[in-house]
């Protein structure tokens, strides 16, 4: 029988960009017992749920929540509003935007895939003026969708979404605004409605704090619209018979219930913290990571300081060395996981996600973990950055909005 | 603040066909904390689930396990190996027979809808017969699958499975045979490879005893060489992507890391009772909860004895009375949860699921609920039925394979 | 390694009286991250409890909480009022009278132990009668104490604490007055204050429905007093310290951290029902179970229906019968946990516990578990009990207080 | 109602010497159903426990185990063999040596408290080299029994008690030796056969990592023997009872059940690991934190390096700062609980616990917020003691013996 008890003495620190560490608080809501999902309270819990989101997301609208994990909300995203042939934009971020450039092509869609050349579209966020170039050449509105990552978990940049709104905008396009903030949503600021995005992908693993398992898309009147008229086949993704069983707090099949439980404790978290509060946590630690990593003498993978992830850090390794190697020292010798280089990126850095579950102290024995690693590793770093992060967090004390 | 521990002195009954109460055992172990998914225990727990989940479909082929509840492995059967467009024959025996009939119409399929006349098919189990005539007159072969359920949840009845198969092949008919036994897995007898079964749809919150959130699709070679050549837009639910990163025990997305936790668990518990030990046990819970039924005066739902579910017994309530009312009655005199009557069958009767983690004394509080809360809507009942399901479990003492 | 996790499909019933099932809610509050016992927090969740257990007693007076089973408590309760060579009076109400009396043996008092003949003390409750007789006597007033037990658990008699104060008082007798009520708080009716008891002994793992393992001391002016002047060597139990430090919620060496979070959610989920919901809940049950013996033809343990106890009914078995063997065939036919009988009524009767976190059909599953064990064992029923009781429960519905 | 989740983002960090951090896999097992602890599974699994914790003591001789919390095991041990009025000879080592020693005189025992002038006891350990010389004295051998600490919680010295028998023997006194190693046991080398220890007493929430609530006494031949004749009053704690029922498993009254399972747990994880590489684990964890104190330019409490603790280091706190005030600072800023100084050590020096559920990193940011704490107090430190520490465990790599 396999040992899933198989850490050594202490905590695993998982310090990956998601799934993030599960509160106790979270897993306990988690092992209430399963009800019916037809029976009065489920209704209840299902009606409390869908109000409470809606103030993660900074939306007025529905959103829809999935039995099933974020790659999934991905798709839904697309089969809710398009069709086989479509022509969608999307932006070549990282590996995640990879990924649903690719998923677009399976779903016979005609994604064209805009970006920075080489490497340099991983080193930074979406770049609105190309964006706004292309569509202002899109005079037959061939585009239906514009498709970006708002917090590439790859490369640890956060996309300015506002900017793409306005380029969509500025040249009058008609196409609808589809964003994935997976990894963003509860730790980077989002805002739904203000942005005036049209279909918003999460996921529960990351800012939530919820293992995976339940995803989300978060709609516009206007991509419910598409929904109406689209051709491509769907009936598990399709939004119409949720939104009707959301009514009444129930679902069309049968939910997570369990995760469920998980998401109410999680949003009665964040609400109690405030929302405003838990992103300047998330801005505070980050702030901390790159000063470290400054400290250490090595390049943060976004070379955009505007875009800095609040969420996760990547640090470029020096040429020469393979970050997996280091990474795989860290985890023998110190039980801490650290997210590897993705597609591009295998092997040129490492990600420290710093989300969700954690605290300074966390991100303190994180950052240990790193500098002494890359010492055995061989890695030559300028000055200590734990010192540098810890003088950081002392003299930056969190201030609250309440 | 929503409470979740709503319910009064001591536990929930509950008794409906599914989700199934969660034992602790697999409660705890969901509770364990969340991996990296891309991380080397990760591999390892995902090789080993993958080796055992064979033996409980009995097949040495492989198994799709989906981080998405059991509907979508409906869709992942149908959009794996179907095209738009596409006949399929489906067999209507209750209320999920029609949803998936229902959703073969939104993914562009074109199902035919064979069945009895009237109500009678909600009483009865597949007819190979009528597939074997209706396949017989489709020599141009433009019938592409055969869908049936196995255990009809809505109505306690466990077709024959093996009896389809040869229907189909008395005819040497090309169709798939896909086969939905979401209910069934676990509890009533299944075999995968023996009876000929291309695709077998299953999910999490049935006889594997798990909360909802992940489902499965068992696939035959004929099943994964159409799925290299259909039409149907497919991503998130496509198998060649997922067999091959399961080759060494990961999957190509986030997967559902703290349910397949539970799933490892449950296929322990399950194996080690022995699975034929597991089945033997329903069989005989099945077996009392009708001599309980009989001694109502009452009528079984399943008019057929050959195919009676030992999963959930269905139970006809006289004319004039609405079992929703009685449901409800017994809800809130007794903190017992029993199954409506879905679709066709609302109001005519109520469902008592015996699956998982129950034992004779669970079933014995479940049929006293059931007896008294009949009586108080004024039920007129012939004879004791828990007293006859007590002298049944007594005089039926369990035999253990080994 | 041993495997705790032994039992078959199913939850375990385990009605014995005491440990009682404890409900979830009361696991995950004691799965709480322990905290630094000097801590704020500490001293927060110390008052908290402190406060709330005065009205589990009915009582304005203190209430000391040791970190020590039950046991320990009647220990705490000599020492702290008595010195050795002490004269106390006992009265033989079954098996835990018996231990206790054992005890003040052992602890060089002098114990007197006043009882109805044979085996009739073992059915009926203390005669406060012969208590005043005893004292009139005591005209030099050498007996210091008057020693009863108000819930014996060996035979469910819930004896008349009032009626022993009345008794103390008719002949203004100075002795203090000192009540075991383990297995009776939060389940029978008890008023420290009102019944002038010094010194009421509870403890954890009955109606408070927790694991065994804390207990307490509830305490008048009166037994401070002799507490400041008696000459039992003490320091684990003596009273003086831990009073000093509760003023601030604290203990004055380790306290039961984990026990007490469970206790502080005990607390909430009893003052949550109302205490007297909880009481008349109890009696309801009590006469249910009392209805099926009687449908048996068997003859209940207490003889005086005036001290009926609420939390366990004793079930005396035909002669010729083994109790013991009855109980054997009930545990491993249907994974049921009886009381046995204990000292003079081992064989005799075994103890069906109606107490904490059940409701009607757990109790109606025991009632069928017994009955069909009875059989399997022999014995010739009159009735069916399952079935009166269900009929009892059915016409009884509870009445709530608010 | 009391929120006892207070803590805010992420995990509190519990580093005191003792309560512990209780292990997740510990919390899971106490969370196990409680069994009628007079049933055929309570026996197996009382044997089970009573077999292997034998080996966390290193004898061949019964240990007690005592549903109490640590200090009644002070009290069992002087109670079982010792008489009122007997003289027992004790050595002031911290403030747990001094509260044991005020227990005694409670229990009108007539104990002689040796130790060093003024503060130095406080700073040492046993001095083996007094007893002797104050047993040589005794040629009447009233003094009854030795009594010291092993591992002084209070200032973070782990004595030789090797070397305390080798003084009572080489003057063949026959003094009985009792040994208090409520903070040593699984943390620090402790042979309760090989050094002649008579009674030791430990305690569940240090390196056994439960929560508090269990506590223990190994006893040898000679005092048990002392316990058949000795006069103190004593029921609950008494050994005889205790012994006679352990023989198949059982407690003569109720047993902390739930707190078993996790002792069962917690004495699996030690002995899957190895006693001697926990031991070795302690003592690197404990280099690596006199490192970093080392750095800071301060002193350590003990001023032996041969009786360093390897379970907590005491940190002396400069002239003039109090460090109660730094603790507050640390607990406030970085939510980490240190150890406060106790008795005659208040506010000068804090102390960190390096036992039990830790690794590295979580004494790396442990020593961090210690750092930074004392920075903000304005307390000046020569080196990074962080980075001092970072680099002790980077260069020392654990070995294990298997």
């Amino acid at each position: 029988m396999l040992n899933l008890d198989f850490h050594p003495s202490g905590r695993h620190f998982l310090q990956i960009p998601g799934p993030s560490p599960v509160p106790d608080r979270i897993l306990r809501a988690m092992s209430l017992p399963t009800i019916d999902h037809r029976g009065p309270e489920f209704g209840a819990l299902g009606r409390e749920i869908l109000g409470k989101i809606q103030q993660i997301f900074k939306t007025q609208n529905p959103v829809i929540i999935y039995p099933a994990s974020g790659t999934g909300a991905w798709e839904a995203a697309l089969s809710n509003t398009l069709s086989p042939g479509d022509r969608v934009l999307m932006f070549e971020t990282g590996h995640f935007a990879s990924l649903w450039h690719k998923m677009a092509q399976r779903l016979q869609l005609e994604p064209e895939f805009l970006g920075l050349p080489g490497y340099e579209g991983w080193r930074h966020g979406v770049q609105a003026d190309m964006i706004e170039a292309r569509l202002k050449k899109d005079t037959a509105h061939e585009i239906k969708a514009v498709c970006v990552v708002h917090n590439e978990t790859s490369t640890g940049v956060t996309s300015d979404i506002a900017a793409v709104r306005r380029a969509i905008d500025a040249v009058d396009h008609p196409a609808l605004l589809l964003v994935d903030t997976i990894s963003g949503l509860a730790s980077a600021d989002y805002r739904h409605d203000e942005w005036g995005v049209d279909v918003t992908i999460s996921g529960s693993q990351k800012g939530l704090m919820l293992p995976p398992g339940i995803s989300f898309n978060a709609v516009s009147d206007k991509a419910i619209e598409a929904s109406c008229h689209n051709r491509m086949p769907k009936s598990f993704w399709a939004w119409d018979e949720i939104l009707e069983a959301n009514k009444n707090g129930y679902w069309p099949y049968t939910p997570s219930t369990n995760l469920l439980y998980g998401l109410n404790e999680s949003l009665d978290m964040l609400l109690e913290e405030g929302l405003d509060n838990v992103l300047a946590r998330h801005q505070r630690w980050a702030a901390g990571v790159r000063t470290a990593v400054e400290a250490w003498g090595l390049e943060i993978q976004c070379q955009d300081p505007t875009v800095y992830s609040p969420v996760l850090t990547g640090v470029v390794v020096p040429e020469g060395v393979d970050a997996d190697e280091i990474r795989k020292i860290i985890y023998e010798r110190f039980d801490l996981s650290l997210g590897m280089g993705l597609g591009k990126a295998k092997g040129k850095m490492f990600r420290i996600g710093h989300l969700g579950d954690c605290n300074d102290l966390t991100l303190i024995a994180t950052l240990g973990g790193c500098e002494a690693g890359m010492k055995l590793a061989g890695v030559e770093l300028k000055e200590s950055g734990v010192c540098a992060a810890l003088e950081y967090f002392a003299n930056h004390p969190l201030k609250r909005a309440r």
